[in-house]
């Protein structure tokens, strides 16, 4: 088993660094201080004061424009104006709860159906709405126990799918601290590059029929198996690998939890689902982030038998889940991705940003390996190619020089050495100089 | 303890009443039966097609008007033009996280501090968001745990905390179908009225210091006591007695988590929050609902020595939590709420709603008690005034005339024999008379 780190805790603003800020961040650093929570973290050790963003683009408070790298919320752009309109529109009219009858959830769901791939059957799959990722993946674990009437869960090593006590108990990403689940297995993540397996399919799917056999030993009956099928926070995972595992959780009767919060919406540019791009069959795929473009809004869809062994015992409502607004908002960003042809666009500039992104480990010893599906990039930094002996430091401050030439990212894996590239999806060939030449300059600068 | 009911469950449309609905309604309850999971639910066997909402009325499909006197999530009025232009301005600027500095967050949190009462020390409280009051209560139990190292937790049993699978497992108003936690006890809810016990704090008192005893003598830690301080869900339960009750928490080195999703934000009239009308001091304070008028928003205010003890070893990050735009709406709420004086106009209006209600004991034995605190009111329905037997049948055939008759509500309770009456805090004195004919009328046709 992989060695549970703690990087959701490095690229923080500390303490320390108050003395090195101007006098309005610092006194906006105090007021978190004295009214926020001390859960709170800034990313940056001179935190970014942002007050505007548009496309692919941020403004801080002094007119610095950033370019965006980092954020899959406002997956089709910030400030789209389709989604501003579309909530206010509904929002003048009415916001109330689904124990009313009202179109926009209907609408919605036969909209988002036909995204599915066509080997999936669109009308077996029945929704449900709340309001965070967090809250989908909840009630997905729920609906996986009441199916199988199993306890046994399996997740990846660094695998992040909640902030709730259920979800934040598979969710190891969340670093020594956070306890894990009873029940829950933790598998090391499929990762071709750092452990030199060719056919990371077949390791991966021995992997889950070990810990199932594993927990059917131990008189734990197996519930199932989550994961981002871009393994986002194991430290972007991109690939074709997973249909030999999910055989072997099906064989096995467990459900399948497609965590789509992070590859969903036309990110990959292959396919509009993560999961599609594996051919596998979800039993239930959880959305939230990019899903409503910053509207709070989640959801699953799951297979009519699976959801209904939930269902038919115990009750569920989300007061906010699925709630005119927040539909509006879902439906304007499917409709825009559609528009605007963002799933090809995806597919086209991450190939090329990509290119550009590789073409740096010409010149710089420190690039281990680059690789990407869409618009979800992952740039893996090393201390030396031949043992691949991860380089965290230099990714950590690598964040920092790239704050400082206006481009925002951070870091993912278990060595917290793979910058994530996640912008969002109007990102163009124009924006790929600025971030490549960031990425270039920032290398230069930590390791002449 | 008292008997677990399945009343979430029985003011629904069913299948069955389909034959009975126009072409349009039928059409719409046929898709969501295809699209939605079975756990969606619809109010009356005529569910309602709403459109359009402003202030403390809603229209139909049909252009029908009804008066709201059940939902308190748009509380300061269905779409309330402050909240409309503050989340439309902000949406149009940055919707991002709380990674990044902004503002909004801090000049919330300020502002919400000053609503405490008095007797608290505003500064001894920091804050944490996310989006719903099932996040909010997951997160506060988790926090009472980390602190007090323990694991039993006292609820009423008719309870209502949260849809996550910790908040459910403290949720007997979910049902029986719903497994409540190991280390949960589930104590009868003072409730004067029902147990006819005329000194009801000392009475929940004693309940709560045999729970604490008879949990340490089966080797559970005690963690805290959850309630919302107007038993909603209980019944509506409005009063003072709870003080004895808290010491007794706070003796034991328990933690006391008020959850305000029901009675915050003004709704009481004698206080902004529902504790403080019992004069209680919460170790943490729960909000949702009302926070945000619609706008997906919660939030907890902790004491910081019992949130450090967890947050000082788990992470939390809530994506959507505290975004700019959340804020907005929740910063137009609170000033709405200051500047239209709705507070003191929810203590005067209630207290003639109040009145008008009671007066209707007079012509009509089946009602047993009407109770209330602001704008916020209980209806209770006995089939006998002296055995206050709970009229459970009429109460859900009162649903359904008042729903005829234009006004929405719905029923608490473990008997599910009580009309909560909780209308958007903008209902007026003019309304009074809708309401009460309302009621009337529905008891001389049901009970003739």
């Amino acid at each position: 088993m992989a060695t549970r780190s703690t990087i959701m805790d490095t690229n923080s603003f500390r303490a320390e660094h108050a003395a090195a800020l101007d006098e309005q961040t610092r006194r906006l650093t105090e007021r978190r201080q004295e009214v926020l929570g001390g859960s709170y973290r800034l990313f940056y050790r001179k935190p970014v004061h942002l007050v505007r963003g548009q496309g692919q683009y941020l403004w801080d408070a002094e007119g610095n424009k950033y370019l965006d790298m980092y954020n899959n919320v406002a997956s089709i752009g910030h400030a789209h104006p389709a989604v501003v309109d579309a909530v206010h529109g509904q929002m003048q009219q009415l916001n109330t709860h689904t124990r009313y009858l009202h179109e926009r959830i209907l609408d919605y769901t036969e909209e988002l159906r036909t995204t599915l791939p066509e080997y999936l059957t669109a009308g077996d799959y029945k929704a449900m709405y709340m309001c965070t990722g967090s809250e989908a993946n909840d009630l997905a674990i729920r609906v996986a126990k009441a199916y199988t009437g199993g306890t046994g869960l399996i997740a990846t090593a660094e695998a992040y799918h909640g902030t709730s006590e259920l979800t934040s108990s598979i969710s190891p990403a969340l670093g020594s601290g956070q306890p894990i689940g009873e029940h829950v297995w933790l598998l090391p993540a499929p990762d071709s590059y750092r452990t030199g397996v060719k056919d990371i399919g077949a390791w991966f799917a021995q992997k889950i029929r070990d810990a199932i056999a594993e927990m059917t030993s131990q008189g734990v009956t197996f519930a199932g198996f989550i994961a981002d099928s871009i393994f986002s926070s194991d430290g972007v995972l991109p690939g074709t690998y997973l249909k030999e595992a999910i055989d072997a959780v099906h064989e096995a009767g467990g459900v399948f939890i497609a965590d789509e919060v992070q590859p969903g919406f036309a990110r990959t540019g292959e396919e509009f689902w993560g999961f599609a791009c594996h051919g596998v069959s979800p039993d239930i795929i959880t959305m939230g982030k990019p899903m409503g473009n910053g509207i709070p809004v989640s959801g699953l869809l799951a297979r009519s038998e699976v959801l209904a062994s939930f269902s038919d015992t115990i009750p569920y409502f989300s007061t906010f889940g699925g709630n005119p607004v927040s539909m509006a908002a879902a439906q304007a960003v499917l409709e825009v991705i559609r528009c605007e042809g963002l799933q090809a666009h995806a597919l086209d500039v991450g190939a090329q940003a990509l290119d550009s992104f590789r073409q740096l480990a010409t010149a710089h010893e420190n690039v281990g390996d680059v690789r990407g599906s869409g618009l979800f990039i992952g740039f893996e930094l090393v201390r030396d190619r031949d043992t691949r002996e991860p380089a965290r430091d230099l990714a950590l401050a690598m964040l920092e020089e790239l704050r400082s030439r206006g481009v925002l990212t951070s870091v993912a894996g278990p060595h917290g050495n793979v910058l994530k590239l996640r912008p969002p999806l109007p990102f163009s060939e124009q924006d790929i100089p600025w971030a490549t030449q960031a990425l270039d300059e920032s290398l230069s600068v930590l390791t002449r």
